[in-house]
C-alpha cells in the first residue's frame, strides 16, 4: 500500500517554530494570567484579534458571541482547512505559585485552553509567512465557551464558520501523556452529554401520617434505583452509557414528609440511538413510578454536546502525518472517554479529527489532571501542536 | 350500672354436662380418627346428622354443600340463637401416637374442628332435654370447609341458614390458653384474607442480550420491593395490614432472560376501607412499574374471608356470661390475629361474637400450635364450650 | 357496679368559674399576644409566677429551665395531685386578624398552650379560694418547651417536681372536637418520637466515571427503599410504627457523583420493644447496604419523647368524672395519634391521664388544625378545662 | 508498507477443493443426520478418526474425552499450525424437512458444528496431498463438547494438544453473513461466561406474621435490584459487562413466607479485571443485604469459558490472507458478541484468531439463527472454510 501522506519538507518551518518558543510562551503566560469565564471572554477575544491582525490575516469577530476567526487565503485556489482552538477559562482558583498565576480571582485556565489558543496563534503566525505555498485557505477558528453548555461551537457554526470548510481539526493538551507523544484515533472518542432534572411532586404532610401524604423521597429513591436498570438492562452491553444522578434534594425537616424531590443528573452516550433510547427510558420509568405512587413528575431534559466522532479517514491520515513529524513510536491511540467536548459539533458538520498532545514531563507540576487548581503543562507542547497543525495544513494545501 | 346478665341457675345442667364427659370424648375421638378434607366431609356430615336426629331435633342437610343444621324449637316463642361449629379437617399427616390417631392417611383434625363439632353436638344433646325451658329457637349450625376458601360459611348463608336468627355465636379451642380460661373481646379479631396472583409478561431472550428482552425477574423484583411501600407509606399506621408475597417463580435457565414471572401473595386487613385501599395500591403499583419497563401484568385478585368482627354489645354480654360460669379471672381478652376464620361471614349478617376456649394443660401434647401434626387438646375444654353455649342460650331463651 | 366517683356538689364552684370568664379571657389574650419560643419563655414564666403569687400560692421558679410550679397546700393531709399546663409557642407567623394577634413577629401560640396555661391559672385561682376543703396538696405545673425536643417535661421531672405526687393530669385543647365535648381514654394515645440522621460517606467523582466513585445517592436511595421493609416486614402488623425520611440531601452538581448523602427521619412507635426493634433494624439495614456497596455510614439516633400512656384506672376515673360534669354523651374516646407530647414523661413516673377538651364552634376560625397560622379556639373551652381539673381534684382531695 | 502476506499460487488447490464439493457435502450430511450431544460424541469421533486415517494422517484419539487430532508432518521442518473444529450437537429437535434431517430425536446440529468438522476434514484431505510442500506440521484438532461448559477445549489442552503449536486458528459459520463473505477482527470478540447460584436462607412463616419470619422473597428481590448497580455504577462504561438473573424460584404457597429463595444467573465480561470485579461485587452486595436483613446466603460461582481474544497480529494477517482469497470487499469486521465460545481457551495459550464464514444465501432456510430448530446453511461455505485454512497454512508452511 502506498503511503497516503505526501512527503513535504517542513523542516525549515519547524525550526522557525522552535525559534519562536520564547515569544509563544510570553503569549501563553499573558493569557494564563488573564483568564475569563465562558461567555465572558471579551478581552481574550480582543487579544486574539490583535494578534491575528498583526499577522496580516483577515479577521472576523463576534461570531456567535465572542468567537472569532482568522483567514489565511493562499495564492492559489484549493481546499479549505479549519483549525480550532478554544479560549475560555474555568471558575477555579489558581493555586499554583508561578509568576504567570491568574490575576483574576476564582478564574483559571485549568484545562489548557490558553495553550490551545497560543498554539493556534503561533500556527497562524508561522503559516502567514508561507502564504505563497498555500493552495486554498486556512481558517483559524477561536472558539469561546467550550466549558459551559450550550458551548460556543454551536453558535459559531450557526454563523456559518464552516461554510466552505473541507476539513476541520483540533488539538487538546493531555497531562496524562508525556511531552513528545501525541494520541490519535478514529470513532467515538468523547461522549454526548445530556442533562436532566426531574421534579417529583408528591404531597407533603406530617411525618407521623404517611397515609395522608405522597412521599416524594420514597418515590425519588425508587426512581434512582429504577434508573440503574437502563444501563444494566436496556442498553446493549457492547455500547456505552452512563446515567448519573448527581443531585437529590428533598425535604426541609426530619419529621415532615417532603412534598417535592428534585433530582438532577447527566447522561453520557456515544451513539445517537443509544442516546435517544436512554432519554426515552428515563421518561418511561419516571412516568410509570410516579403514576404508580400517585405523584407527578416534570422532566427537563437538555441535550448537551453530541458525542465526538473522529472521522476514520482523516484520523488515519493524521496518525500517519504525526508519525512523520514525531516518529511512529510517539503516536499512540487516543483514549476514549465519557467526558465531553463541543468540538464534536464541528465534526458533525465536516470531516476531521481531534487529537491530543502530551504535555507532562518529569516535573510534578505538569502531572495534575485537567481542571485541577494546580494544573500546568510543559510549554514545549505548544510547539508540538503548531507542528502538527502545520503538517496537516501542508498535506492538504502545500 | 345494672348487670346485663340475668342470673339463671344452670348448675344442674352443668352437672349433666360434666357427667356426659365419657360419651362426649368417645364422639370426639371417633371424629378425630375419621377426618375428612374441606368440601369432602360427607361421612362426618352423616355422623352429625345421625346424632342430631337421635336427640330428636329437626335436621336439615346438604345446605350449601355438606353443611347441616339441627333445630331446637322451644315451647314458647322467642328469639332465635344460632351456634356454629366447623367440621372439616386438614391435609396434614397425623403424627401423634394415640389410640384415636387419624386412620385417613394425610388427613388430620389438626385445628380442633372435631372438638368444636363434638361440643356443639353435646350442647344440642343437653339442650334438647331442656326444651320446655326454651322460649324461642336454637339453630345448631354445622359448617364444613372452614379451612379452604371460599369456605363453607358463605354457601350456608346463601342458603338462608341465618334467615330468622337473632344472634350467632361460635367458639374455638385455643392451645395457647390454659384449660379453664376463655377469651372474649369486641371489635376486629381476625383479618380479612385476600389472595392475589400477578403474572408479569416480559420478553424472554438470551442472558447475554438484555437489550433485546424485557426482564420479568428484574421487574418482578421491583414490584416486590414497591409493594412494601403500601404498608409502610399508604396505610394509616394505626390500622393493620399485611402484604405478603409467598411465591416468586420465574425462569428456567441461568442464562436465559425469563419472559414471565409469577408472584402469588396474600393481603390481610381488618377494615374494609383499608382492604380496598391495599387492593387499589397493588393494582396501581403493578401497572406503573410494568408500564415503566415495557412489560404487561395480569392480576388475579380474590377476596377471601372478610375480617371477623365481634359485635361490642354481644361480646360484652358473653364476657359477663362467661365470667358467671368460669369466674371473672378466667375470662381474658381474646388475642387479635392477622389469621382468618370464615365465621366472619356470619357476623357480617347477625350480631354475635366469636370466643376462644383454653385447651392446654400441663401435658406437652396440648401445647402444639393449631395445624401442627401433633396438635391435641385437653378434652375437658369440650365441656367448657358446652357450658358457654348453654349459658348464652339460657340468657336469651330461658 | 357502684360508681367509682364520689358525688360532690361542685355547682357553686362551677358557677364561680363561669363568672370568671372575662378575666380568664383577658389573661389568655395577653398570653396570646406575647408568645415566646420554646426554651425562651422567660416573660411568660414571670407572668405565670405573678399570677400564682397573687393567688397566695407557694411558687417555685426556674425548675429545669423556665419551668415553675404553684403549690396549694390543703388544710388537712391527703394525696398530692399534679395538674400540668405547657406554655411555649411556635415559630409561626400569626395570620389571624384579631385584636389579640401576636405582637412577636414569627412567633405564635398556634397550638393552644396559651389556653392550657390560662385554664390552669384559672384552676389555681379558684381552688385557692377553697383551700379549706382540700385534704392534701395540688401542684400546678407550668412546663415550658413542649414543642421542641428534648422538651421541658424531662428537665422539670429531673428537678423532682413529681417527688411527692400521687397522680398527674393534663388537658389539651382539640380543634377537631366541638366545644362541650371532652375525650378520654386508656392506653397508648400518642407515639414515641425519635429522630435519626444517616450520613452516607461514599466517594465523589466525575459523573461520567461511576466506576471510580461510590455513589452516595444510589446508596442512599437503596437505604430509603430498604427502610420501608422495617414497617412492612419486621414489625408485628398489630403494632404501630412509622419510619419517615423527611430529608434527603446529596450532591451539588448534575454531573458530579455525590460523595455524601444526608438522610434525616423520624420514627414513631408506641411500645418500647417495637421502638427498640425499629432502631436496631435501621442500624442493621444501613450497615448491610453501605458495606455491600463499599460506603460508610454514620447514624445519629436521638430518642425523643416516649409514647404517651394513659393509665387505665385513672383514665376510667376521669371518664366517669367528666361524664358527671358534662354529661355522658359529651365524653368521647380520645383519638390515638402517631404525634407526640412530652406529658408522656410525667405519665412514665406517676399514674394519671391526658385528656382533650373540644374547642371548635360553628365559627370557621375555630376549626383550623393546631399549628396552623390561623389557629384559634372557642374560649369557653378554658372553662371546661377548669371544671375538669376542679372535678378531678375534688374527687381526690375534697 | 510491504504486504505481510506472501503471495503463493494456491489456485490449483482451490480448484481441487471446489471439485471435492459433492464428497464434502456427503460427509456433512452424514454428520448432520447423526448428531450427538456434548460429551457423548463417540460415533462422530470414530467417523472423524476413520476419515483422518484414510487420508494417511497420524491420528491420536480420546484426548480429554472424545477429542482427537490428526497430524500432518511436512517433509521439511518448520512451524506447527493448529486448526480446530468442534463436533458436538445440541439438545434441539430438528424441524427441517430435508433428506439429511437428524435421525436422533431431540438432538440436532443446530449450530453448524457438522460443517466445521466437515470443512476441517476436507482441509486435512486436500493438504495431505500436498505434504511435500509443507515445511512444519499441521495439527487438525477435532474438539468435542463446545456447547456445554466446562467444554471440551480445556480438557484437550490439558492433554497437551497445543504443546508444540505455534499458531492456532478456527472458523465458525455465520448465518447472518452472506455466502462469500468472511469476518475477521482483533481483540475481545466473545465474552467470558460465568454462572452463579445464590441461595438465600431466610426463615419461613405464616404469611400473616411477617415479624416472625425472614422473608427470602423480599430479600431476593432487593438483591436482584441491587445487582443491577454493578453494571450501572461499578463497571467502567467503556467496558462491557452483563449480569443476568435467569431464575428466581421461591415459595410454595401464597400465604406462607418463603424460607429460601434461589437465584441463578450469568455474568458476561471481556477483560479479566472486569470479570473479577463483577464477581467480587456480587459477593459484596449479597453479603451486605442478607446481613442487613438477618438472612444468610450461599453463593456458588462457576467460571465458564474465558473471553475469546483474537490476537492482533494474527488477526491482521488473516484479514490480509482472506482478502487475497475472497477479495478485499468480502472481508468484513467480525461482530463482537456477549456470547461464548471455548476456542477462547486455545487463544489463551497460543497466538491465533477465530474468524467467521458467511453461510446464508437467498434461500430463507439459510437465514435462521444458530440454535434454531430449522438452522441450515449454504454448503458452499464449507469450501470457503477449507480455502481459508489452506491459505493460512500455506502462508506459514509452504
Amino acid at each position: 500500500m502506498e503511503s497516503i501522506t505526501q512527503v513535504t519538507d517542513l523542516q525549515s518551518i519547524f525550526v522557525e517554530i522552535d525559534n519562536s518558543f520564547d515569544e509563544i510562551v510570553s503569549w501563553r503566560r499573558y493569557l494564563h494570567q488573564h483568564p475569563e469565564l465562558s461567555f465572558e471572554e471579551t478581552e481574550t477575544a480582543k487579544y486574539i484579534a490583535d494578534k491575528l491582525e498583526s499577522f496580516g490575516l483577515e479577521v472576523k469577530k463576534n461570531i456567535g458571541g465572542n468567537g472569532l476567526i482568522g483567514i489565511l487565503t493562499g495564492v492559489q485556489p484549493g481546499k479549505t482547512i479549519a483549525l480550532r482552538a478554544d479560549f475560555d477559562a474555568l471558575p477555579i482558583e489558581d493555586e499554583k505559585e508561578v509568576p504567570y498565576k491568574s490575576v483574576n480571582p476564582g478564574v483559571m485556565h485549568a484545562c489548557g485552553h490558553d495553550g490551545h489558543t497560543t498554539a493556534l496563534l503561533g500556527t497562524a503566525q508561522v503559516l502567514s509567512k508561507y502564504r505563497d505555498k498555500v493552495k486554498g485557505k486556512v481558517i483559524f477558528i477561536f472558539q469561546p465557551a467550550e466549558e459551559k453548555p450550550p458551548g460556543g461551537a454551536k453558535f459559531m457554526i450557526e454563523e456559518n464558520v464552516l461554510e466552505d470548510v473541507d476539513y476541520v481539526f483540533a488539538a487538546h493538551l493531555d497531562s496524562k501523556v508525556p511531552i513528545g507523544k501525541v494520541s490519535v484515533g478514529e470513532g467515538y472518542k468523547m461522549a454526548a452529554v445530556d442533562k436532566f432534572e426531574i421534579k417529583i411532586q408528591g404531597l407533603g404532610g406530617h411525618g407521623a401520617r404517611p397515609q395522608d401524604s405522597v412521599d416524594s423521597i420514597v418515590i425519588g429513591s425508587e426512581i434512582v434505583n429504577s434508573l440503574q436498570k437502563i444501563v444494566s438492562r436496556r442498553i446493549n452491553p457492547l455500547e456505552s452509557a452512563v446515567v448519573t444522578i448527581g443531585v437529590f434534594h428533598a425535604g426541609s425537616a426530619f419529621n415532615i414528609i417532603a412534598d417535592t424531590a428534585k433530582l438532577e443528573g447527566t447522561v453520557r452516550t456515544f451513539s445517537e440511538s443509544v442516546r435517544k433510547q436512554v432519554r426515552e427510558e428515563i421518561y418511561s420509568i419516571v412516568k410509570g413510578i410516579t403514576e404508580g405512587f400517585h405523584a407527578n413528575a416534570e422532566i427537563d431534559y437538555l441535550h448537551g454536546y453530541p458525542a465526538l466522532y473522529n472521522h476514520p479517514k482523516e484520523s488515519y491520515l493524521v496518525q500517519q502525518l504525526l508519525s512523520d513529524v514525531f516518529g511512529e513510536d510517539q503516536v499512540i491511540d487516543i483514549e476514549t472517554s465519557m467526558g465531553a467536548e463541543d468540538f464534536s459539533y464541528f465534526l458533525l458538520e465536516k470531516p476531521g479529527t481531534y487529537f491530543k498532545v502530551g504535555s507532562n514531563n518529569e516535573d510534578e507540576s505538569t502531572h495534575y489532571p485537567h481542571h485541577h487548581p494546580k494544573f500546568d503543562f510543559d510549554e514545549r507542547a505548544l510547539l508540538n501542536i503548531q507542528k502538527s497543525f502545520v503538517q496537516i495544513v501542508a498535506h492538504y494545501l502545500f
